[in-house]
């Protein structure tokens, strides 16, 4: 190891867990010391393609190992509080996968002790370091677009369905970490309706409509029963719109210069004087880097040199109220519930202890 | 015109009015005698187009003109009431473009006023005649799917903002007579948002989910402010799925051999013991055929054998029903709102009047 | 009938006829006023459709009718060079469909017969006044595309097995018809291959190089025989590309900032110092007008004021000889053949007559 | 290293090596050694993923190295005779990325050298072993799709400009492979034309037609200047049809139950009495597993058990020799070539010798 490098440790080596040893093994700047997985199966899988990586079915060999620096947590999320405290107490920086923990309360006390150790707490919201919507956002914040009418997302697929977690926290937590991040407003409520089609299983189904102050709107439509996969967001402007289809391979975002016009002639007794633009369509030109690249050269930077994670602790505290509301509002059929901003919770919290 | 022929009257050769005076046209057993429009220009384009067909700007014309039989409406909504109350008042059958009248109460009474007269009263719910719904509702009474987990669909478009109704009066009319007819149950309640974007018109976009009494949902979400078209349903089964694409030219369904088995092998922890099955795909051929040629069709068969309209009158309540709730819920910002069976609608209606 | 009005006379009412039917009678300038087909049964769908229009089953009344100024032929191939020239002698414009003959030598005598008399004659090349190829042919005409590379096109589907002519006079004669409208350049030869998949049948399927005097080349595969129908037009130029997609409901073409740079750096070194520029894609907005209502105005505007037409006589012995061309190519299994220019072919036709 | 482990030398560390080096080290039946490639910055890349494997940069210690059982080469086509013949003549079996020499006669020598040695001698054609060509050789063996009428197939995109092969030895190569396994029939001559837009660059654009003894027809358009990938293939037969696109993520394969009927009704005089049938679509569920893993598995096969590949020498012949005959009809513009059966050229090689 170069003395340059930082020492990382993984632990959960199940879906995503690989293409974290992965990204972490390709980047100069880090080396993987140590993976952690109860299933041996998998440690001899890490083995055969990584044959320098140490591999071992205790967390705890990770928390004593002071050669590893910062500890990549990819298990199921009930996990996540403990496993991402303790790594924490033992000193070491730590990324986490989405959610970061499944309660605001949880996730406090996770931002608390990172700040008073002076650590770096991420949560792995990968979107948000993917080409496409880091392009998306520089449109919004342009101005390119106008004022922001709406944001409406599908995330559906024939998708696992996890055991701890329902469709809104596995998936809707993309969209309400991608809508924080390229909307300059939070949303003030939320109403959502869920359907669970397995018995005893939580909710595989989902719609959440999230109001703000001004008539923008933003809804996501969640699926894990879905025969076919999508990934499609529409972005509603005054002046222009997007169409984002991530599983395009090259043309993700398209740019329409389509809209209303207030003064135009009618056509028609039964219309307003509501004129259509339907102007040309662009599509800017999407890097094809790996977003979880991007993340981890991220990652290293704020570790090394302080920087305030994009997708940090309290990013990661604002997405899990707005899923707790969620959850409240699918519990009541869609009446709507308030959201509260992340200072306010996190005032509660401490109130609360 | 042949003894035999049915005299046709349209009014209103706007949007919708030039595709029924067509379809009218070449059936060989009606004959359009004459199209009423405010508009001058338009009765010009009737002639050049159609030399034979008379025009006049007052409707009193076709509700007296004995060589009319039957009478499609095709006219702003707030007119439809109205219009068709007067055709019936004069002996005259009628068609009326969805949604048949803005309330439950005035459907109920067209509803009442057509039952006395022992008239034909359809309502132009033209996707219930397509090809595709047809076959959906096939594979889905003939038990091919299983249960039915859940209907999906959205329906957006740059499209005609109206001056009298919201968007769900207008594009979720379509997939709310399109659940009544091919799901064998009822909503019961209704949860929507709806967001308006142009100050002084009606909603422009709407989520709608309606509950059903068992774990069967349905969602629809109409957008009048989308850059590109979209016409697409995802139905669930617990045997197989549907992808529904209206604007696919051939290939309209496709019915996927997916799911899931509740018995499978568990590969993770995190996950319940659910396996997936990914099966083959296959694309029932769909007729091309228009579906307002077979509608007219149904209209002359119960016109003049009594046969009751598939969109008749209580289809029309029920879906009125449905979207007065749904307006009620939008108001409400998601509060869910309960959905009343049409026979109680109508007896209300009548223990009001 | 208004005095400014043009009158038309149709003969064939089969596939295409309806088309030329309808939008000469939506057009003000024109009148439709007799249609002529051996078919009782199509003459009887006119009637019902267009009670105004006179039908009959003798050529000889349209071409006797000195209420008829033109005459649009759409009949099989094999009997428009008797037809054109009928009409040419009985003092009447004609609009052909494609191909205007099936020989360079039947098509020169026509022309021979128009200029005499001063008529106009037209061939039905429609592609050549949709939008799309007009923005197409603006295109590559501003240079905005740099130097024209290659066109390479598939026209494929299940589609009518024509009796009288082959696959490439009945659909690769669209290509031919565009490649000469929006290159400024002509093949001089060309190398085909065919097959024939139906005993007693002509060519279903074929594939053709046109090549020029520069690098530009010029690829046509068309074919009867196809699951699903294809219009799809790749045009590659040194600065930028194009994919045209006649079946794309909007976004028809779709012009690509992508090529290569010839002083780029080398990565491999089995590579030339090739560099590969992947920049934004741009979808200029089309308009939807149809393409026969262009050619319609065109033709008046030919007939009135002596203009000479896009898709005149000599367009059509250009189309003409490279047809012939490539028939013969395909009967050499891809032997190469010598293109003439079409004033060499006239003359060479008017030296044998 | 487990003793039944074979031990795997790799040159070559360009685009396709690293494929070779992952799917061989997840393989636990093979181990590699030793990684050969002048580039030392690849080398350094090799040893950050696998600190296992050993590099270097003379190929000569591959060679020498007696743990290593079988080379896997990914070099330059021009390099591959040279380093195909060195690894036999140390007595390891190889594994050659396509085209397996430039030459017939080459390949040839190859073929003697490994029987005189009783080594695996294999060829990297990676698409017949696709579960999607699979499943298509599965369909036309069986009968299902009746008589093949035709093969035609597009392969383009911005891809490599090779300095020493032109586009067909490059892309076309993958077809031609492909048609020899699925038809249980040879091509007996070949008309292809070729344009080259780069000075000094090899043809970047071509379309083959290669004609059998029967109707059956196959044609192949590459194409290394296109603005979009394209991987479709048509597969036209007597009773159905397949489109085979290899860029559709899950429904790879459609199978269509359309076709033409020779005793149907004629609607046009023009038509012959052929009717059209227009069934269902079905797509057949597809693995997902990767080629180059069922590749690796039976290359272990065929060196172990000495079973025959699938892609042996003679297969490598046959490809050779039609790519060699296209090669000279594009330099005839389209001149037909015959093409010999590869043990016709093998013995030809060996008279000349």
């Amino acid at each position: 190891m170069r003395d340059s490098q930082l020492g990382i440790g993984v632990v959960g080596y199940g879906y995503w867990g690989p293409n974290l040893v992965r990204n972490f093994s390709v980047n100069p700047a880090t080396r993987v010391i140590s993976v952690s997985d109860l299933d041996t199966g998998r440690l001899a899988a890490i083995k055969q393609l990584y044959p320098a990586v140490e591999v071992t079915s205790r967390y705890e060999d990770l928390l004593k190992d002071t050669r590893i620096d910062a500890i990549a947590i990819a298990t199921p999320v009930h996990t996540h509080y403990e496993l991402a405290l303790a790594a924490l107490k033992a000193g070491k920086h730590v990324l986490v996968e989405k959610p970061l923990a499944p309660s605001a309360e949880l996730v406090t006390r996770l931002i608390d002790e990172a700040d008073r150790r002076r650590l770096t707490l991420m949560v792995d919201h990968t979107f948000l370091y993917t080409p496409a919507v880091q392009k998306i956002r520089e449109l919004l914040l342009s101005g390119e677009l106008g004022d922001i009418y709406y944001y409406d997302s599908t995330r559906a697929s024939l998708g696992l369905f996890q055991k701890d977690v329902n469709v809104i926290w596995d998936l809707a937590v993309h969209d309400i970490s991608i809508i924080h991040h390229i909307l300059d407003r939070a949303p003030i409520a939320v109403s959502a309706t869920g359907s669970c089609h397995v018995v005893g299983s939580p909710e595989n189904m989902a719609h959440i409509t999230l109001f703000f102050a001004d008539a923008c709107v933003a809804h996501v439509s969640v699926n894990w029963l879905s025969p076919v996969k999508v990934r499609q967001t529409f972005i509603g402007g005054s002046k222009k719109m997007i169409v984002y289809d991530d599983l395009e391979p090259t043309e993700k975002i398209k740019v329409y210069d389509k809209g209303i016009t207030l003064d135009g002639p009618t056509e028609d007794a039964r219309e307003l004087r509501i004129g259509y633009r339907a102007g040309d369509m662009w599509a800017p030109h999407i890097s094809t880097k790996e977003a979880l690249q991007t993340e981890v050269e991220h990652f290293i930077d704020c570790v090394r040199n302080g920087v305030a994670p994009i997708s940090g602790g309290m990013s990661a505290l604002r997405v899990v109220e707005v899923l707790d509301a969620a959850s409240r509002s699918i519990a009541a059929q869609g009446n709507p519930v308030r959201i509260n901003q992340p200072q306010q919770v996190r005032e509660r919290v401490r109130a609360r202890a």
